[in-house]
């Protein structure tokens, strides 16, 4: 059920801000130290409403914390902003922040500073803060989602996303769209950020330089294996299928350097590739099972709004055999 | 039922903005024009989540691009921060955000500078924004609440608010837990506004003296009686209706004055009383249904959080026939 399926891609989420923590660490502790603002104002794009949300403030918190008993300086007010699209659930982050606040100052001890919260509503391909408003931006595990899916010339056909088997112009959208979102997000980003500002982006890439490798497209591919099967039954009508693309793109090392630099607000410190196992709870007896309720968490808000919610048990029992 | 309550209640609340509409008009513009700030910083405390939520906001963008355009400046970036407590729906806030905003453009023109809106859940009676953040801050019709109920040293037998047959001790020790509320609600204010920053205040009051008079605490002694017709029936405990009082205080002009004297963070420009009719509906034919779908939206959370829910319908009942 859902509940599960969230609860296991937030734990592919938890992995991923555990492992980015040494780079998210050196880049805070850098700012706070080179800039030793009054109020420190952060941004999480793409928060989420779940334990994670609050796991990246603590870790924050925390380096900031030891900076400054380090230097000898009384402790900062905190600013944080959760950002994530209008339909995330922001009244669960709120009504978990009293307890999220308690336990954080039980843990660092009363010097801790202010810390104030706010909830920011909206696509991060967008403005959503005044200019030179914040400090640090952390995104983490969204960036690869599109504003929109990309606009097709030739049809996808029997696709749900790249494959190698997707016509060269889908493929090209698919990176022309990517390039337009990412260039967006660095010149907005840019515009808010203060002088001195860093930015720490995870999200899914690939190392392969072809867009349409196994890498970042199979798994996909065994999605729309699924679908294809509803079709031959008749569960799911062939022209909504050929409609439907996944909008998301991961790029390579090189597609971000190079698009970072043609952008030309931001240097790039560190760059790198991480492998991860979706098979979060480390369970290789049933890794179908993990990986299908993983994709259904991410993939199913995006089935039912194309082909209803009554299908999706059916799909990801299909998919958990294929995978 | 519930719906119609709060929709009642919320025309007084569009009532009370409208009619502070000069006040606040005076007030932000005065600030806009003696600061011209690049990015206005504006918010609403006690914000609710209705439509009134948005008539602030668009009554202030008004008056601020007239302002801006007699003076041939280019519009400011605006930033409206939205605060209530944590049990507030944001979430319907936010989702209704796009399209406020897109017909807030259509009215103003295609010049008026970027919006960035934000949800900040808190007690106003507690710090909630970073220091110096903040130009103007706006409050509606939710000052009158107290941050608890007083702590009371005699039982105020029979009454759920300060009455003509309160012990004197009552009465103190609501206007002591309003002289600290409102003590704290200035001093955090002070600390969160800029240099030249303006509050607008509108919250129930008096006009008399005497804090226990007919005009603030009638309503609430008829609420008592229903509350006491129920105690008599065997519905409703005693020594429950005892411990239950209602956390408000509608103070003075004077009492006002006197504590922000003292207090000494704020001047007051200008401190009015105006009379406003409860019966939000103009209808006079059924003036006692109006006053009781009113009270219903203010006070059922409070009731059902000391009488269980099952109640209410006949309290209100019971309410209506004697208004």
């Amino acid at each position: 059920n859902g509940d599960v399926s969230y609860a296991n891609n937030s734990l592919v989420q938890r992995k991923v801000i555990l492992m980015t923590k040494p780079i998210t660490e050196e880049a805070i502790s850098d700012l706070y130290c080179s800039l030793l603002p009054e109020t420190l104002c952060i941004a999480d794009l793409g928060c989420s409403s779940g334990a994670n949300t609050f796991l990246v403030v603590s870790e924050l918190v925390k380096v900031v914390e030891k900076e400054r008993k380090k230097h000898k300086l009384q402790s900062p007010e905190f600013y944080f902003r959760f950002n994530d699209l209008p339909g995330n659930d922001f009244n669960v982050i709120f009504q978990s922040l009293g307890e999220f606040e308690q336990d954080l100052r039980n843990q660092t001890g009363e010097e801790l500073g202010p810390c104030f919260f706010s909830g920011v509503p909206g696509s991060f391909y967008t403005r959503l803060f005044p200019s030179k408003s914040l400090h640090f931006v952390h995104s983490s595990y969204s960036l690869m989602w599109l504003s929109q899916v990309p606009n097709l010339i030739e049809k996808n056909k029997g696709n749900i996303y790249m494959s190698s088997t997707s016509p060269p112009s889908v493929i090209k959208a698919y990176y022309k769209q990517y390039g337009k979102d990412f260039t967006n997000f660095l010149k907005y980003r840019s515009e808010e950020l203060m002088k001195g500002g860093k930015m720490v982006l995870t999200f899914l890439g690939r190392e392969n330089e072809d867009p349409s490798s196994k890498e970042c497209c199979y798994i996909w591919e065994l999605l729309s294996m699924a679908l294809n099967e509803l079709v031959v039954e008749g569960l799911i009508e062939e022209e909504k299928l050929d409609a439907f693309n996944i909008p998301q793109y991961t790029p390579s090392p090189a597609e971000v350097k190079y698009i970072v630099e043609k952008e030309n607000s931001f240097t790039i410190n560190r760059l790198e590739a991480t492998r991860i196992h979706w098979n979060a709870s480390n369970d290789h007896i049933n890794g179908g099972y993990n990986v299908s309720r993983c994709m259904r968490a991410v993939a199913e808000p995006l089935l039912v709004s194309q082909f209803g919610p009554k299908l999706m048990d059916l799909v990801f029992q299909k998919y958990e055999k294929i995978v």
